[in-house]
């Protein structure tokens, strides 16, 4: 099913189509200008690519359908982009072709507070969302530390650090509304009759929470990081906001200690809300950029929520028991709301401290996820590989999940440093395969992890990727070159 | 896409093809005698087919693999029959056709324990499941009632009373191998390397709790009921056993302030286990089916499960006094173990009860899901419904998630009775699509749901389902007629 693209065929073609894009949205939703067109070249990793050749700015979802109808027709490759908080390359015009960015499609959240669902654009990101449904008590969880449009989350299938309790994007997306290749517009679970939000002229989308009618493509939608579809709008669930928190800070003498604290918490099925693994390198830097004062040592920062004082003091009090018993060097739970605020920040802000090690770099994110049984061992090996071969990098993780992330501070023009981090970055995802893990637990497959995807899938499962999105894609428009390994 | 099959060539193709199959198998897993065949053309619905021409009994995957191979080549329709428990016929043989009883393919269940993840075959069961793992602490919560096999539960995407808080199977389910029509045999998550399992010559699979790695196809199988591919393996989460249970019955003065209840429960984020909702006849039948003595009237069923016995009282309590404020009869939380076992026994058996109200009665069930704000509006009118057309029926319910039953006692052979029921149920569906539900929040769609499923998801959706049939089954071998509305 291989399509071979002709940058100057596409070229040609893009430039016949621009009169017609600009009948579909006005001529300021057609962008051609290069200093534009660079601004959708990068999102946050490490890929360089060329600019698209074009950037349209639909408004709408109509719009969206008649732009893929064209480049359908033509055969010209079509990139979404949303936020370009990617840490993949998935959203890079690899073959220059026409990039939709979404972030013009605009519209309130539609909270239906009584049935805990709100849909939201492609231009709310994670943190509008909150902000607008905060009146409500109600929350959204899934927080991957950017600030990405809710929209590209279900696209990468993100998550973070609340999925061991509140779930993945997966566990958290109910309906979906998506354009496909030929312009084709359809709801996942189907569209609502409802008439209480036709005034707003959105598309009104189905919200139980349950269902076992047809086939589950909303979840075919998550994570096919717009090689099956451009997602236009997302129903997601929204939980009540805990009523009570707490946190607490726990070092440990070795990341293995605080791991095997992490696989016991679990046995107890204490709903720890977050499970934050820093290890020593992070914490030194954290301190440093976050102007923290912690231990240099392996830490865990865990949150609670409940519904009641007593509930999340019991939490914490059985986790400090657990702690205790691997010999952990400290454990401080009596931070106040400040300061507990500051500690998150600083786990948020955990990628940007790691880059400010070193002047002028930027970050090379790994993203593997193994069994918990194996998670002690596997980020250890991995603490090893990292001294061993005298590579800069911290590891930070969601190790409730079994999930880490290794940030390597990189000067990109070093060929030869980039060379000895990749070959870093393979062992660690060997290392991962090997524990019968995954290459990424939720950055996505974008361009950097095509060449593991056979590895761990196996070829059966690769040739059922192609088989279905031949079928749905059957031009290979949509963000050409991602995701898929050649068949 | 529709292919018309010919009961005279499936026939003679059949025929032709019990020496090929008998070499894959040996002649003992190949069943033509009638008496045997007879038992694979009913489930546990009011649907009646003729029985299969044949019925297939391999005893691994790659029977199966080569039993799909001689029929996808010679166009013989499959149908794959687990243990018979279905309630929409997904499993009948309407076409005659070769059934493939997945039923021989044993194996002791394979539990990480370390990792909360079982592996299991196609003949265990979830009380089987439930029976391996005990010595662990840990259980598989999903419990749709009757003792369904695990990977039934996964082709109907199955859940029942615990989803509210553990989820249903498609939150449940993190891995599947899976045989497509054309007799290839892959794992939707990739295959392990453990060699942990290897003496067993189980095929392990990956156990990752969470992955980004290519396309969602785990959740395409949740719930494609054996039109997509065969389920051979499941590999499933399974949780902590909570220490501390609690329960509490609680009777209202109508449905619509039971239903109320439920919502402001939610509302206030209380992590209840199971919320189960029975209406006065429901509970009539269940008094005497069950030896209880409810007071006649709706009654929720709760349940509490906890790390503390303070932490179930809490839950308890909160729930009380939203009951009392929604004008509660009564609320009896002091139920002794053993009495809390038979009320949820008697729950379960609520069916067997309901058929019970009438001698010789057949059970035609509905399955509606509709978001929680229109849970009792909708509740309420249909038990009207059925008042007004002095139809028997009981309404039970898990109501935490919008989901509800209506369980009808009917006389198969009386024509007029099952046109009267066809149509209420038929009033009840678009009642729930009215209110933005579903026609099946967890039987599925098999052949008594499909006329609604154009409606539900629209045109598009449909066709969307039509190219990932024609995709992943060219010549409609795998369940045909089932699912799938015709394009």
């Amino acid at each position: 099913m291989r399509r071979v693209f002709s940058t100057q065929a596409i070229q040609t073609a893009i430039e016949k189509s621009l009169p017609d894009f600009e009948k579909v949205a006005g001529s300021s939703a057609v962008r051609t200008q290069e200093s534009v067109r660079r601004q959708f070249a990068r999102d946050e990793s490490h890929f360089i690519s060329p600019p698209p050749a074009v950037v349209l700015e639909p408004t709408n979802v109509e719009q969206v359908s008649k732009f893929m109808k064209i480049c359908n027709d033509r055969g010209i490759p079509v990139v979404p982009f949303g936020t370009g908080t990617g840490l993949e390359g998935g959203s890079m015009s690899t073959l220059g072709g026409v990039c939709i960015s979404t972030q013009q499609i605009i519209g309130e959240p539609q909270l239906r507070e009584q049935d805990f669902v709100c849909s939201v654009k492609p231009s709310t990101t994670r943190i509008a969302l909150n902000d607008a449904i905060k009146h409500s008590g109600l929350f959204f969880p899934v927080d991957p530390g950017a600030d990405a449009s809710v929209c590209g989350m279900v696209a990468t299938s993100a998550s973070g650090t609340n999925a061991i309790r509140y779930g993945t994007m997966k566990e958290n997306v109910i309906n979906l509304e998506v354009v496909l290749a030929d312009g084709t517009i359809l709801d996942t679970k189907g569209k609502g009759r409802c008439p209480r939000f036709a005034p707003f002229q959105l598309r009104f989308t189905k919200t139980c929470r349950k269902s076992s009618a047809g086939f589950n493509f909303t979840e075919l939608f998550v994570g096919s990081e717009g090689t099956l579809g451009v997602i236009t709008q997302a129903t997601v669930k929204v939980h009540p906001r805990p009523q009570f928190f707490s946190a607490a800070v726990c070092a440990f003498s070795s990341v293995h200690q605080a791991a095997s604290t992490v696989v016991e918490i679990l046995q107890w099925s204490i709903p720890v809300a977050r499970i934050e693994l820093l290890d020593t390198v992070q914490v030194q830097a954290s301190n440093a950029y976050s102007n923290l004062s912690l231990r240099e040592a392996p830490t865990l920062f865990i949150e609670f929520h409940g519904s009641s004082e007593k509930e999340v003091a019991d939490q914490t009090a059985a986790v400090e028991d657990i702690c205790k018993s691997h010999e952990a060097l400290d454990f401080d739970s009596g931070a106040s709301p400040d300061k507990m605020a500051n500690l998150w920040k600083a786990r948020h802000n955990a990628y940007y401290a790691a880059l400010a090690l070193r002047k002028g770099a930027r970050g090379f994110t790994t993203d593997v996820c193994v069994p918990i049984s194996k998670l002690a061992d596997v980020i250890s090996e991995t603490r090893a590989d990292l001294d061993e071969h005298e590579i800069l990098g911290t590891v930070v993780g969601h190790v409730g999940d079994g999930n880490f992330h290794v940030i390597l501070p990189t000067i990109e023009e070093d060929k030869t440093e980039h060379r000895k981090i990749q070959s870093f970055s393979d062992r660690l995802v060997r290392r991962a395969l090997a524990a019968d893990g995954t290459c990424t637990g939720e950055h996505g497959i974008g361009l950097g992890k095509r060449k593991y995807l056979r590895e761990e899938l196996g070829e059966n499962t690769i040739r059922l990727m192609h088989t279905v999105k031949k079928a749905l894609d059957p031009k290979n428009i949509l963000n050409p070159g991602k995701v898929l390994p050649e068949l």
